[in-house]
């Protein structure tokens, strides 16, 4: 290999000193803190020692630029994040920013100068720990970020993300100002760890993404009849935790046998009043996650869970009331990046699996502007807690695929 | 009406007054505390006014008896509770004391001497919100209670019941002493409000029970697998919540058909494990009440209910533990008791409805000593809350038919 193993652990235990002290569990970062701050000044240093052009934009997102041969040329972009949930690990998201610093020293170490221009990326708030809105610094390049909406976005102590990027400097200017043209970026590679263990279970260090998936979460509130559970017979009731039975089953039927075959479905809580052994339920409380890589899938499953809703009121004689609390777009990965992700993963002969994210990535955002594509790394002890890990080895093998593709992508 | 609803309302206004301050919101009279003392030694002095002699049993319980003719017959008895649970109504038990020390004033005013004695009881710790046992004094007439049991069962401040009767002078030795013979008592009368809304939709103030439904309840443990809600296809999955719904749905459908009429079942409550709406539920926990006035209905929808946890956990490949946590027996009223409360009603032409009660009483441990019979007094409100409410023209009502009941039975 030629990306260096040592280089990258170095740089992600150093990085994982900039914590709020949580007691030895894991590390914390969320911004606007002194640990973020810090942080950011030490990866602008790195940036910079690896002889990295550094300049940030309206919302502070931080971009270390290495020349092309063709400066005029849409550069390629490495990216993820270096904010952090509370109690977090030390890969999720800065393995994808020290992936890209590694990548420019190994173009440094080998005097490889290549046509397109180079951009290692740090997007703040990728974390919703902190407002409760992830990929902010994403969604503001990608133009999708509406400042009206940072005003009611409030972290514990009641302080809003906008008043929060005011006191910085950041007002409804600098944000739509981050907002790039689509092609301005060639194209743009995220590596990130994996956040489930799909890489653990096929045996494989990296992963190469086709899609990212997206959500479509409702929430449902079943209202029946609260009644006495010995006093009342069975055809005289309107039993809130029955009807939501149904649901639950029917929405594991339409994601199982009714929708696509990427199509998950998942009753992830149920909150019951009265909640007494000897109280027939009146009210059932429904967490409810679909997810697709597949936007007409989704949209169909969606509207089959929405008629389910209906159908088991109706014939119960219950309210069901439902809100739909997100509702995302799948983004696939451009097929030319991936080719030259799956191309690079042969060429340096790295064990991978083709397989979707599950989860959301500032990539998604990135997407709107430039051609994109994703590269995960096997991980343990799940994410966003201070168990997940990941060996500094799959961490080099992934990088490695990833300077390759960047090779394949900037020449 | 020869009952006078003076009398009663202001009985039951006058007992009212003992109890914990709570701030305005209903009754407070847990056993064994000051206001629960006040009031035995009120009720035993309005015993006393009634020309009642009186005298307690071994573990407490207070009787007031009027001679008959033939004092060598086992007495009828008129018998109730005057503990209540925290923030009570005030009808719930000191209506049925009440009751019996009014059909004693009533013969006295008639004149009448009954040829059977007649006994007003009172038995001790009938709820079970002090030590969490129901029934505690009338088990122990009926010589079901078991006395190293007590030393587990504790009050908020850890105090057992065993050591807080030991206070009390109550033994082993008089516990044992309280336990009657098979036909001492007669016949048993309870007069209780209804706690649930049957004779409230049928329109009528008098209920007259047929027997004294029992519950068979079960705690529940599906244990699946967790996993993330976007990551895991649906083929792959364990989810606990997903066999839960099976377990729910198949339990309403075991009482509502497969099962004998009067059976219900009821899942009063889940819990989710993790229960975050991006996991798959790990765990789930149930609360299931079974309920059935006859035996063998309730044992083989049982049986059914245990089939059906082995077969959704061997198809679905998950755990599914069960604890029985109560298997009670139903009990039907005497024949010879509820015809003459029949009769009763009739011949003094009150409006009742013959039902069932779903709710557990006195009456089901005294039924092992006595003939038992009792009769429900329409109530607004539920029970156990401030809002309980009867009106008193129903409480007289129900106490004319107790009157008659026991003229006909202690004649």
């Amino acid at each position: 290999m030629r990306v260096s193993k040592q280089r990258i652990e170095e740089d992600l235990k150093y990085l994982a000193q900039f914590s709020a002290d949580t007691g030895g569990k894991g590390i914390t970062r969320l911004p606007f803190t002194p640990e973020d701050r810090a942080c950011r000044e030490a990866i602008i240093k790195k940036f910079k020692a690896a002889g990295l052009h550094v300049y940030t934009d309206g919302i502070g997102n931080i971009y270390g630029r290495r020349e092309g041969k063709r400066p005029d040329l849409p550069p390629v972009m490495i990216g993820s994040h270096l904010d952090t949930v509370i109690n977090a690990g030390i890969f999720d998201g800065p393995a994808g920013v020290v992936a890209g610093l590694e990548v420019v020293r190994v173009l440094n170490d080998l005097s490889i100068q290549t046509e397109r221009p180079l951009e290692v990326a740090n997007f703040v708030i990728e974390e919703s720990t902190a407002f409760g809105k992830s990929c902010v610094g994403s969604r503001a390049v990608a133009g999708v970020l509406d400042y009206d909406e940072l005003a009611r976005l409030k972290d514990k102590n009641g302080r809003s993300l906008q008043d929060a990027f005011k006191e910085h400097g950041v007002t409804k200017k600098e944000i739509e100002a981050t907002r790039r043209e689509k092609g301005s970026i060639d194209s743009y590679i995220e590596m990130h760890i994996e956040q489930s263990d799909n890489l653990i279970k096929a045996g494989k260090p990296v992963g190469l993404v086709t899609a990212i998936a997206a959500a479509t979460r409702f929430q449902v509130t079943v209202k029946g009849q609260a009644s006495h559970s010995g006093a009342t017979p069975m055809g005289e009731r309107k039993d809130a935790l029955c009807a939501a039975a149904e649901i639950i089953l029917g929405i594991e039927k339409i994601a199982a046998a009714e929708a696509g075959n990427e199509t998950v479905g998942t009753v992830g809580n149920v909150t019951v009043k009265p909640g007494a052994i000897n109280v027939v339920p009146g009210e059932a409380v429904l967490a409810i996650d679909l997810r697709d890589i597949d936007k007409a899938d989704k949209d169909k499953a969606a509207e089959k869970i929405i008629a389910l809703f209906e159908s088991v009121g109706k014939e119960r004689e219950v309210q069901v009331e439902y809100l739909i609390t997100a509702s995302d777009t799948p983004v696939p990965a451009s097929p030319r990046v991936l080719g030259a992700i799956k191309n690079a993963a042969r060429e340096v002969d790295i064990p991978h699996l083709v397989m979707h994210s599950a989860a959301a990535h500032d990539a998604a955002y990135l997407a709107e502007v430039a051609d994109m594509g994703m590269i995960f790394i096997r991980s343990y002890g799940g994410s966003h807690n201070p168990d997940e890990w990941a060996e500094f080895e799959d961490v080099a093998m992934a990088t490695e695929v990833l300077l390759e593709a960047t090779l394949r992508l900037s020449s």
